[in-house]
């Protein structure tokens, strides 16, 4: 029996699981918090508090997943160690690192330890929005082609903006700095003793479109001195997903207790590796990874523009496929915000009493209306817009509230508008000739029966359940069977391995037809207020603590 | 010492206060809740269920408060009943009711007592808004001048619209009507044996302009059976206000314990009896009675029409000045929506381990923050709009929430929402011609020094208070102290006996400067969902089940 390990790095914990290649079978899991999380507040080496918006990693507690979380996935499993004989990582992107050349995280460089500009920037550091905003402008004004690749802005979530910001506010830390280099694959160089770079973070991530990244001419453009910074820290052959990027050296055997030389495949990203484990592995098909932001992928034999998308990479997901990018900032994020800020003390006793969750309850009062007797619209901008408007700066709207308006109805009306989010989206998909035919759903929401149904109603179309409750880890191991040659590409592992529970809600066709009319309403809202015809969400956005937001 | 009684019949209860004429001294009162409250669920006398939005009342409870509440006042006041020489009244109105030729109620007549349309229909009976719509239609279709003095629009809460609902839907009833009579003139009936009209009720509720009711011509129109509505059931002379209705007659003698023969005032509208006690007598000035709902009073001297006005009444204040009155459906009662609806636990132990009701936490915390800070801005239409628009099925809105919006932001974004409705008012009577360069508040909300704070700022004016926690109560005694003789007339009297807190609250310059913008944006948003730019509160309306709403 073959064995394989994937190891999914989240933002606030690692979990490895070990997974029977011929069928997918997961044998054993486990997860290991990382020790300083998510370092919001101060630089735990010196106490030294952190801009606002800021968000780093201790690259330790990524290696303290391989020592901890895999070996007691082993041991859970019940196999073998010698069993295993691939593995394979998926992470958090983008989560950028300045490293030397040697990989040796540059936070770890004595000397450097408290140089807050040294550490990983995590996905969710937001504090490089004025280079994005640079880099976007910029690229619009010298119509470079693959501004449009990337719905016409890039995020300051990205590569780019971080390693700017870096060169703005630490210059030494940026001369110091010999490579930059996605988690996703520093720590697959941990594991195999080599600097790789894969496809996916590369194109999604790091603006490489049509073999190169952004040129020379344009990053002097934006700073003399950084315009070697793809020569001397990014460039590198990249790799397709599955593909070996070495083998298992002796040091990260002794960490994993795994055996030394197995394969171990290139890195990836975490929405990205769950497309195979939800059989999400053909053109036209959809998965959307719901939870507190939602992320889309789709697959395509051909390559469009679609206005908002995050971004397309050829063979970003599936070797062979253009993979789309789509993504809606807040979902589960604005039902918990409900939840937690706007549902008074009645329905907390009586979820209490009925054992439910505060989710379970107010599912369960809002799946007995009728489509529209709450009266209500609302658009799904409480976290900023990232799909077709592409606007950090929008906020949330709630109308038809009245006197009679209860936390169910809100509750209701915020679930449509996320599921009238995602149909524009896949609208959007649709008029770039894009059509998606196939809607799978994974991630914490799938939970939800009724969110789910709300989404089919909305999308007129059946959603399909994909995926493991391991998440990503599934999609990464079946990575390191593909890398390991237990199959021979990544459909096949799919198909073998994949998970996925066909029309686990259909639409009601007279549900669907009322959602059409208020989508109409929707889309005449998301207009108005995102392309314009009133700006108040700027202006109030401009009277708002600066510190608070940014999506 | 001379003395005089105001009786203020309200929605739930009477309240009687027995007062000092040279000075307005409240001496005593006592309050008497009607034993069959509002009768909305069913008729008492029959069990029988009663339809969605009517709302009756039994004239037997209104007579209890003479027989229980006066003589209560009378002793606490420690006064002998032989020291009062007037007593007045003031009613909720619109509130009509059928009755035979000498007063009695068609509720009172055996074999009727079963017959739902024989009741009183108290104001906030909804039920008519069908006639309503059909007499507003008509009056535009033929071009009926006192259409403008309504601000274009007549209520299903007035007169008309109840009466032509008794035609439509029990024409036996309507035939064995012969008065139509406003509860405030019926009371007065009762107190001096002799039926007479105010000029006030019947100004604001039963369409009297320029001399005269509607002509039988349009009614005719409305219905053949209603051409002679006016001529038989509802023409009299009419009174102004303070006039001496009467002498206490020996019935009412006996129920109230005073003395027969003592001075009767006529009936007067609960709102509009505010006014002089708070010192509301002058052209400018402008009072708003805040509470759940906000009524707003105007004087001047010249006749003006301003959009949305309730209407204008010569006379119907003060005499010899034109009245105007304007509205906000839902004030107190948005503010309460979210208390009792919105907001989460955690307040609400916050709240009781500092000894403060929820209001006044919120408050507490609201205030506290600079203007604008929440980046919320909302629209005050949770309860419909009938100020300017009125559009009884317009809903509330709320732009600009994010993950970070609290219960104390929007309980402040939705005081400013109506602050912000209250300018809106201010500035149609300004560009009627009508100046208000005075504005004095009464009424519930006035215990809420945040709330008037913000009313300041937004309005730009020293906000005076006025009037006392009897509420119309005094303004009753007032009008009785005029029909006694003990002043010469209705400015005398609210020289002696009103109240006034002048500049309780004053313009903060900076935020007023903030709120300046922020009206703007509330301008455009008022305009675009009220006037068309997109009608998505009435497509939402049509889809919440009927009984729920309607203003």
């Amino acid at each position: 029996m073959s064995v394989v390990v994937g190891i999914d790095f989240g933002t606030l914990s690692g979990r490895a699981v070990v997974v029977r290649a011929a069928d997918g079978e997961e044998l054993g899991a486990a997860v290991h918090p990382y020790t300083h999380g998510v370092i919001e507040d101060a630089l735990p080496a010196s106490g030294e508090p952190l801009p606002p918006q800021w968000a780093l990693q201790d690259p330790e507690d990524w290696l303290d997943v391989l020592r901890v979380a895999v070996p007691a996935a082993v041991e859970a499993a019940g196999v073998a160690p010698e069993a295993v004989t691939g593995i394979a990582t998926d992470f958090t992107a983008s989560t950028p690192l300045p490293v030397l050349r040697d990989g040796t995280p540059l936070c770890r460089v004595p000397g450097l330890e408290r140089r807050p500009h040294a550490y990983p920037k995590l996905w969710k550091h937001h504090a490089a929005q004025r280079q994005a905003d640079r880099i976007t402008a910029l690229a619009a004004e010298r119509g470079e082609p693959w501004l449009a690749r990337y719905g016409g802005r890039i995020s300051s979530e990205w590569a780019f903006a971080k390693a700017l910001q870096v060169l703005d506010e630490d210059p030494d830390a940026y001369d110091r700095c010999e490579r930059w280099i996605e988690a996703a694959d520093w720590i697959v160089w941990q594991l195999a003793g080599v600097e790789t770079r894969n496809v996916c973070t590369a194109g999604y991530k790091a603006i490489h479109q049509d073999g190169r990244h952004p040129s020379p001419d344009y990053l002097r453009a934006l700073d003399e001195r950084f315009t070697d910074f793809v020569a001397t820290r990014l460039d590198a052959p990249l790799w397709p997903l599955g593909a070996r990027a070495g083998s298992l050296t002796a040091q990260a055997a002794a960490w994993t207790g795994l055996r030394e030389g197995i394969a171990v495949a290139v890195g990836n990203v975490d929405a990205h590796a769950t497309a195979p484990a939800a059989r999400v592995i053909e053109p036209g098909q959809m998965l959307a990874v719901m939870g507190t932001s939602t992320c889309h992928i789709t697959l395509a034999e051909t390559l469009g523009e679609v206005p908002g998308m995050c971004g397309v990479v050829a063979g970003g997901v599936v070797p062979g496929l253009y993979g789309y990018e789509a993504g809606q900032t807040g979902v589960g994020d604005i039902f918990a915000w409900l939840v937690d800020h706007a549902v008074p003390p009645r329905y907390h006793d009586e979820a209490r009493e009925r054992g439910l969750d505060l989710h379970e309850h107010l599912s369960a009062l809002a799946a007995r209306q009728e489509v529209g007797r709450h009266g209500l619209l609302a658009l799904d901008w409480n976290n900023g817009n990232r799909s077709v408007l592409v606007d950090h700066e929008l906020s949330g709207l709630v109308v038809g509230l009245t006197l009679a308006t209860r936390a169910e109805d809100l509750y209701r009306a915020l679930v449509e508008a996320t599921a009238f989010g995602t149909r524009k989206i896949v609208a959007a998909f649709a008029d770039a000739g894009l059509v998606v035919d196939d809607f799978v759903v994974s991630g914490g929401l799938v939970k939800n029966p009724f969110v789910l149904q709300v989404y089919a109603d909305v999308l007129r179309m059946p959603l399909h359940v994909g995926g493991s409750d391991q998440g990503p880890a599934l999609g990464a191991a079946m990575h390191a069977a593909v890398a390991a040659g237990l199959h021979p590409d990544i459909r096949a592992a799919s198909a073998a391995m994949g998970r996925l529970e066909r029309d686990a809600h259909v639409p009601d066709p007279v549900a669907a037809d009322a959602y059409d009319v208020l989508y109409e309403r929707y889309e005449r809202l998301h207009d108005h207020f995102g392309r314009g015809g009133d700006d108040v969400m700027h202006a109030l956005r401009e009277l708002r603590p600066r510190e608070v937001a940014r999506g």
